[in-house]
């Protein structure tokens, strides 16, 4: 199947590759030049734009930064709308604002386009093992039509309903992640301060209540998890900066529904100062060095 | 093994019974005569004192309510200190602050009697079947000289390091347990409100990196889970007046050692508020009803 | 001179009765057609859209109710920009996000109109009586220009710096605003919790560090000051979901320039929760009631 | 008249030389020599303990860092209360727990000495120019009675109630202090980066509703006022870790009387976290720093 690929980053460019040894023809559109020939190379074809790898495509995927890019992206002059086939389903795979994929699926449905969002989780090692897991909102029927494309990059596929929930759920869930961990961050720092062995201390909380993803799997303090970015500076991972934007997506959907959100605001200033006090391209967990005494 | 037990609350009364079932002469204190007098008919001996029950005790384990109740037990006129030998082990069960558990073992080991802070989780069920953790703060000897009396009531005996470790283990998980439940509570409220169903958005986040024990195993969504107390009108299970006392313990503990917990005291703030306006005796999960729309 | 007025609501209606009283010919658009005939009334010329008011006047004036009015208004297809002839001045008194200010700004430029942002303090009584502070984002021969304008509905015009920096200093003195009625609001329950008189207390603070003009202007404990919406049952003055809404611009902006901002992030959704508990159209000081025990 | 002195720190010292002045004979203690030694060169008695201090006194006056200080200067064995004769008024002006100062009092009242809690504003230069405000907790009879003494250190003592509430005004009005310092420091920091200048902006609030002490007489922006601790570098004023604290005490205050206060828990943490980051020593307007980029 002909797919038009916009968006070759560092998530982007591993699932492109997974679709071009799953078989598919893929035209590709990225502002990076370099990465669009790293892919030319692998056996894609370029386009000059959005909206010319859109012409001709049986489906199109994009996988951008913000909601901006993503506007730009389809509703520009040289935009995927102003070139793609009728009929054609349209796949973002972004994380950003709700709203704002209603309103370009919205324009596409006008036009004749069903859209469905499928934002991952699982980072850029799920993108390049094929291990992610889709969130999608769609109707059932595109929902059936663009699993396989998604099966090729991803081993879950979930159906969480209508066009935006998809979004709604990936916002959901990492409001719990930035949350959780800055509280595994102030448990450690506050157990070790009291005299509990920090890998002690993670283990009865992961025995108890306390258990969560970012004390069992992530844990922030050095020396608990091997395989954590704590025990690599905190290099590579999820940045601190890619949080605090996920974050801030939380607590704008949360004001257009109306939701109050206090814990998920308060982690999202925490970041915010973590990130203007250096710790922006951090990996997230290192919000535990800005509670630290200097 | 004759054992002065001081105590007969909700936790208390259930533990003892586990000891008499264990085979121990059991020395029970309560100021609720009926506490007792219930106990005294499982075949404990009533005394009228902690001073009177701890004297010719082998060992003396307290389960209290707060610090205050700790303090005038073991300190007081007729309290523990003024009646137990020299060399028995003090136990004490209760959640308090580590700075009041120190306090007292120091004045116990100036008596020549050596100190145990072992506070549990798993609340009333697991007192009542005899499966509770218990968390402990105590010298090595110490520990493995309870440990046998500890297994008799529960079935995990955690040593945590030396006095008060036990306690800062306890309040540091369920700082994480007050926090993510805060998490999951918002986040749930907000799929919902974008349109997510509520059953499949927790499954999202199970199989994620929001995944944590509020989640799979608590989750405050009603519908959710069917043996949580979302199911049940937040009746039964771990009141919100207990979480807030227990984040009090939390945010005291971090100001002593001067450690920021901005989410901790946000938290302690939020469960305060819901105790205000009317849920302070409901399970601490119902917590999202105070960020529900009226 | 001839002005276009649009957006006749609380604040427009009043604002625009002024111009008539200083004798400028008026030009006005509303959707709701009885703010239009009540202006006409006065003396006003009804236009049918924001175009054709704005073609042929002098000047140009938007009250307008929030950022997206404010670009449909602008940028629509009647809009603004479609109808007002080149060099002629636009103010636009909404309180909105200084970015779709400074976006709008770019447009109107681009085709020869010069813009200011002038948004107000005052409320509906400064509206009423002229008595407005306009706090003006503009070049220095614009803000010349319209201030005499201006000074017909208000007694203070300050130029705060280019395009946007209205915008700017509103939303930071209501940040202060919203943050220090919250303090006050606290400090005024405690105090009284804890056996001070409320009308003492007031007094303390006001004559030490504590003082501010939530506490000597428009203390929101009951009994304090006569003329305060609290004296009234929280009716008029200025709503919680105002507050809510100018909160939202001031963390929105924070966002956008990377400035960490908890303690407004903090007040932002204590004033949500409050809109969802009910008091989203009482006056902000009720805030006070969210905190007492029911 | 005859007074004991106790506590000659950089509170203390200036108000007993104050009392010097007055001509009031003055015994004074404190375990540092130097500052003992150096009232004595001013005329002042010397005691080898508070029990010493306070036999023969006709009033008894205390100035000390915490509440465990307070604790041990009038109930350990060399003590206030083992000295002082039946009937003297005791006088406390540190700043502590309302719960401690009840707790003192009653055991003061028991046998025969009534007491005060009198905390003061006006930092060490209020101490030096004897201009303090004193915030008296007493009876009316005892308020009468030790007014004078209070007046020769003071120009404003103010009646609060009974005993405690001369803390609890205080702890009120810090808690509005530390708060709204928080915000104005937000709020001044946002405004710049959206380009305004800080003056002009400082002027705006000061002349609409965000006009508070903070940002008209205390302003933390550098540059914007000649007098304030932000023209020096933060040195002198009223440390971050006073503030700290007394938001400390505000929060714990709360606690007792279940009050929510989520903006003074807050704030406590962001004082307790830019200590932790090095501005423990600084003036407390130095928060403003730890919200810049780095």
């Amino acid at each position: 199947m002909r797919i038009a690929f916009i968006g070759l980053g560092n998530m982007g460019a591993p699932m492109a590759r997974n679709l071009l040894k799953a078989g598919h023809d893929l035209v590709v559109f990225d502002l990076v030049s370099a990465a669009v020939e790293s892919l030319v190379a692998a056996g894609a074809q370029a386009a000059d734009s959005p909206r010319s790898a859109a012409a001709g495509a049986a489906q199109v995927l994009t996988m951008l930064p913000s909601s901006p890019h993503v506007r730009q992206v389809y509703e520009g002059e040289a935009g995927i709308l102003a070139g793609v086939a009728a009929g054609v389903p349209l796949i973002d795979s972004s994380t950003i604002d709700p709203q704002v994929t209603r309103a370009i699926a919205a324009a596409a449905a006008a036009q004749g386009n069903p859209m469905a969002d499928a934002p991952v989780s699982g980072g850029t090692g799920g993108a390049e093992s094929g291990t992610l897991t889709f969130m999608v909102g769609a109707e059932v029927s595109v929902f059936d039509r663009i699993t396989p494309t998604l099966a090729a990059m991803g081993k879950r596929v979930v159906h969480c309903g209508g066009i935006g929930t998809g979004q709604a759920a990936k916002i959901c869930n990492n409001l719990v992640l930035g949350v959780s961990m800055l509280a595994v961050a102030e448990a450690m720092n506050l157990g070790v301060s009291l005299g509990v062995d920090p890998k002690l201390l993670a283990g009865v909380m992961n025995a108890s209540s306390g258990r969560c993803w970012s004390s069992d799997s992530y844990n922030p303090y050095p020396g608990v998890l091997e395989g954590a970015p704590a025990a690599r500076g905190y290099t590579g991972g999820f940045g601190t900066d890619l949080m605090r934007k996920d974050l801030g997506l939380a607590t704008d959907a949360a004001r257009h529904v109306r939701q109050p959100v206090a814990m998920a605001a308060l982690a999202q200033q925490l970041y915010e100062l973590w990130s203007a006090r250096g710790g922006g391209r951090k990996d997230f967990s290192s919000i535990i060095e800005l509670l630290h005494h200097d």
